[in-house]
């Protein structure tokens, strides 16, 4: 059989990570995030489907189909962290574990980068080491999927 | 000459209604929403165009469709409620009633359910009384869409 | 065997209805609001009792006769929607379900009518639809009532 | 033909003046007060009836009766002035005008005396000059009478 | 000579204690508390008028007769506890010390139950220990009475 | 002997009074105010030396003035009202009686002009019945005078 | 078989009462406190281990020694009552009831003194009874373990 | 070589200008804007592409296309402005000077119209001379570009 | 006919410019200014009368003194802009048209920058185009006064 | 040549881990925790040095140690991660990175709980894994060390 | 060569020093404090140029002065303090160390007295030593003085 | 006779003076600020006694000690100025006057340093002067110290 899927979510403007205000979110791109996270999978026997967006409305979709789709998923929302209580609505209605990632630390920045409206209905948050994060993110969903699968047997 | 016509829109994750956390929202799904608001408009001479989608610029596409497309307006603005200034806009600029709708209580969730972005520009709110609220809201708009009618003629 | 009985109770200055501004509130009396109140009701096999009281304590007692009396409330509570936690109280304490209606529009008045004491208590709310928000709540109320009556059997 | 007549209604706790907290209020009683209204109005040609009581509700009802009794109202609401939207709505609904009268300074005692729910629907406000302003007060509110008058004419 | 009086106040809604919400306010009823209060200030030589309304106007007027007529008083004013100004002004208004009761753990319930306009004016204040409280109340204001006494003589 | 003084101090704007929105500060002009308050304190055995200015520095001066020179002054600080806390200053720094006149209701007005840093150290607070305020606040500044008179004697 | 234990645990500064601010505090020392405690828990067959310190760190130690030592705990959090989030915790993390005690009316002291980090997890508060409320807290921490007991048994 | 590159980007509704609350937005529509930037913008050597939309993310993609392709932006967010970050971050993210306009005085509207998410992030604002703002700020961009042109080489 | 004239106000510390912070205002002066705003006006027919103060009474001063004197205002109020209701109020009272000018980004600088008490009652607003935007600020209001010339004819 | 060192900071109450609240914190032990860290770290070349305490002192002393004896640090504040701004300093004022740990989802629970005095200076923020976070939140402060240790060479 | 010059600026009723609520200012004038700041000057090699003002725009003028005719300032900005973005402004514009000192302590009077708007531009502040306070407010600008004259050279 | 004795209380992280962030603190040590309060003291006849700790528990034990074996103190409470109500409630509880001191404005940092809960109940407060601010501080407690005493006298 084959391997567990994954989804990868990356949000508004990560699609210029790289290019962006390198003094904040560093020189790696989209592609690096994708090869650390898939990588990192791969050695835990997942597979890993990566999507990107500046569409909320995309991102809820995306959210929607992990029912079912996905065993987890790896999410940095970036702007709509903040604002949107439609992906928060779309994290609470599906069975999946999410994990939240931030690859600067939010909480150093201007303030209103300092709530998410997704953390309460998360299963984990990493907030702050890069995309180094996104290993640390795809580590926790992995453990956050076996330990529920051991608790369910 | 046909019937009149209404518009139901409903926002986001609305598409899982059914399936979704039915301790909040019950058993019941999108089509048997759809199904309530078209029966009750047809006993009173309308026919129901109904529209669902996580997107925020969708809803404020259709919202403007109805300037000389329907008569009136049901929408569920779901998580779009508490932030959308873009859908209040719309609702301001459009002629035909709107009469907004929450199928749970809103009151005694989440503090940041509590407050409508909407509420101020629409002609009336149903709040808490589960799918039943579409009926009463259905009934809501043609008697505004029919007491506005008497006052031009 | 009689008709179920509703409670219709009115809260402070709406005695005044009809006489009182109305660009707010229009120009039926709380005569008018009771018959279509009653008129809704006898449709649905129900009878209703009216009541209006200027005094806090009044609408607490009449709240908390319900229990035994009747077998649900519509309720405005007028000024005191935004500061009694004893009528709040007292809709908490007692099991017939209570609808909490309101003439116009409060969302879009002063700021401090956008407060419900008693809407996270209420089983659904009517907002904005003039005296035909009674109607709409008392067709909601009578929906609570039968539909947690199946629930029972 | 007879005189034109005033209201003054006095709120909670004021039947106990004179007796209460005299570094506050004086060693002035109640009938004091009366008297001093009574007196200012005769000379100029109005009688007053005068009002007190501890109920919100009774207060709202003797203002529901100026209209139709009393040619204007001089009320200190005491307590009620800082929370009651019933009150206030009462103001609202009258034409006779309304002026608002304390005692002691407000502004210079604890917050929640700072504010006043009355004062953006009274006619006028007098604060502070002990119960000489009950005396500003009705000259006061004579002069919005009379002026009036003159307008309408 | 006839022993001293204290008066048992409680306000909105408690008339109702035992009937509703038992999770909150247990099975014991008004009568279990008005003999708990009856009993403890006997065995200190006290007797007790007992007393219960939900008008904020009657709770007004019996705390001021408590002015010659009481040596103490032990109050739960309920939902009034919250926004009252007017009771909190009687209480000023008197000499006899006021001992105000919860029976519930208001700090960990509702937001808008944590503040009491009361409690800065009252003599002391006994929270969440259920209807012992009373008893603990008694004693507390009868301390307060036997204290003042001696430090009178 | 001549007559006792009183300060009349208009602040900034109202020079302009009678040409500016006359929907909220009426026809009447900073003549008719000074005649006004000139009329009134001459019946009753005072003077009125009158001063305007925009500028606030002018404003504290001429109320230091007061010691010494005035028995009392009403002051309308229009825009100072709700920002000077060295118009405040001031009036706390002298002896003789200040009183404040606000012509239009400021309490249905914007928000930041509903709170006033003078209020708490004046005597007493006219506000809303038009020029006519300024005869009920000379009125009240010299009954504060006379009475603070007798109360030395 | 020895008597059951209590603990009763004393804040910061609570080991200079009777030195300090005797307005506040009144004249007697934490030696009188402690002999109040002692001689009501003796008379109801508990002993008493007292306990004090200025180290927040000290004071979360203690607490978590009564689970296992203690029946039940009597604390006066001092300072640390408005801020200490590491003291609630302990409370939550043991069995034993816990009751909190205030001698002055912390409601009409210094705003943030109004609020207490412990209240919510505590199983009662006695406020204001100077140290009188010692008594009270020690009889309302009995009655709790005991009424808690019979539960159990 | 041909002319260098403006994008006029305007957000949410603005499709409806001049159909729309012509008393807050004037009767003139988004081809009338879009002429007025095109001509203004052609008088000093650029060409324009004119792009609107009611989604969030297709404001984002355009913005992000803007580097490389244009030399500026003037852009009106509409509703998007006082919530959307991620618009914030897409402005951010990219060289080309953004210029902020809006048609209406938004500061005497709706408080939440008061903030903007993109304003501290913009090059300049330009508020409320209505369509003529498009001039000036399509002037203001123009000048931005040139000036700091000139600072580079 | 001579040329119409504009008012050049400009407020605190504006005297100063050119030697003060030129990270944030540049290094152009006060008289760099004026040149550009009389260059921009000379242009259109207009002449320009430049004032500057420190005094918060004389700009009040000198905006009354545009009734009659002058066809609109360009100011830049400075520190006064987010403290003085008095400047508001003389905006307020006057015809002419007044635009409010800030050199550098106010919205991106300390929040208390970041309201302008101003602003409501301004024909418009140019903020963070560096002393380039005072030519903005002159063709905006030149705009606006022709366009009101030709709706007044 | 010896291991490089980390320390392993616990704050208090989780000396009660495993035996408190199981239904927020689980089943596992300080003990099993610190297993966990040492397991990790000592794969990639580290050895831990393990420290809990109840007392915000003994923290800040430990925070301050590590300058010179460890590479970095893992600590769980627990209690004082939302009000110690004392070792908010101790780790701005040392140099090897920290990464700060919650096993709960601190975000859904009380709202004193949602916001981090640490977090905007520390290196990352693992929150809500359970004690799996400890095993990441190891893995991140090493990723930090050598990448950092990279960047020096 | 002569001494270097300082200004002491004292702002608004400080010329009423010593005549002013002496249990606030104690009984020294301002001739008292001009006499503490000169003697403590000239000891170390400063003459001092004193200045008192009313008028906002005054003390702005002043502090514009200083710029390159003093080496530093002592404040006493009193009411503008607290509300002068103008003072503020001018003290970030010119080079010359000034030292904010307050008669009183400002932190235990009314809450709007406990922010300053100097204070984050000011080089120090002294508060709450009566006028000992500016003989330590002119030796701290001293020592700034002379400390920044070794930096420099 | 020996001398009089002052306490040199410096709070958390202040034993890393001059290692940690040179750019808010500078490079001078604990052992440098001590000389200088020492040398001080010593010529105003004072001996000196000095303490640091990171325990906010050791500090409120060393503030009471004051009482008796100390004429007055000198405080840096670092990071407990902001959250300590022990520190404060030890202030308040002894005599000898309390001078607190910061080295670096603390006005302009994060706004949590913005306020002191010890300021209110300090005899003075010295901010913003470096390690000099501990010299004025020093000459300031011995000002109050021997002023005080003349006036016992």
């Amino acid at each position: 059989m084959g391997k567990k899927r994954l989804f990868l979510i990356n949000g508004p403007n990560l699609n210029m990570l790289g290019k962006r205000e390198p003094d904040t979110y560093g020189h790696e791109t989209l592609e690096d995030v994708t090869k650390v996270v898939k990588d990192t999978a791969w050695e835990h026997g997942y597979e890993v489907e990566a999507f990107q967006s500046n569409h909320e409305g995309d991102l809820v979709d995306k959210v929607q189909l992990a029912e079912g789709e996905a065993a987890g998923i790896v999410i940095n929302p970036a702007a709509y962290t903040h604002t949107s209580i439609a992906l928060r609505d779309a994290v609470s209605a599906i069975n999946p574990p999410v994990v939240e990632i931030h690859i600067s630390n939010v909480h150093n920045r201007e303030s209103f980068r300092h709530t998410s409206m997704l953390a309460p209905v998360c299963a984990g948050q990493v907030v702050g080491f890069g995309i180094d994060g996104y290993r640390l993110a795809t580590l926790g969903v992995i453990q956050k999927i076996e330990r529920e699968g051991r608790n369910d047997s």
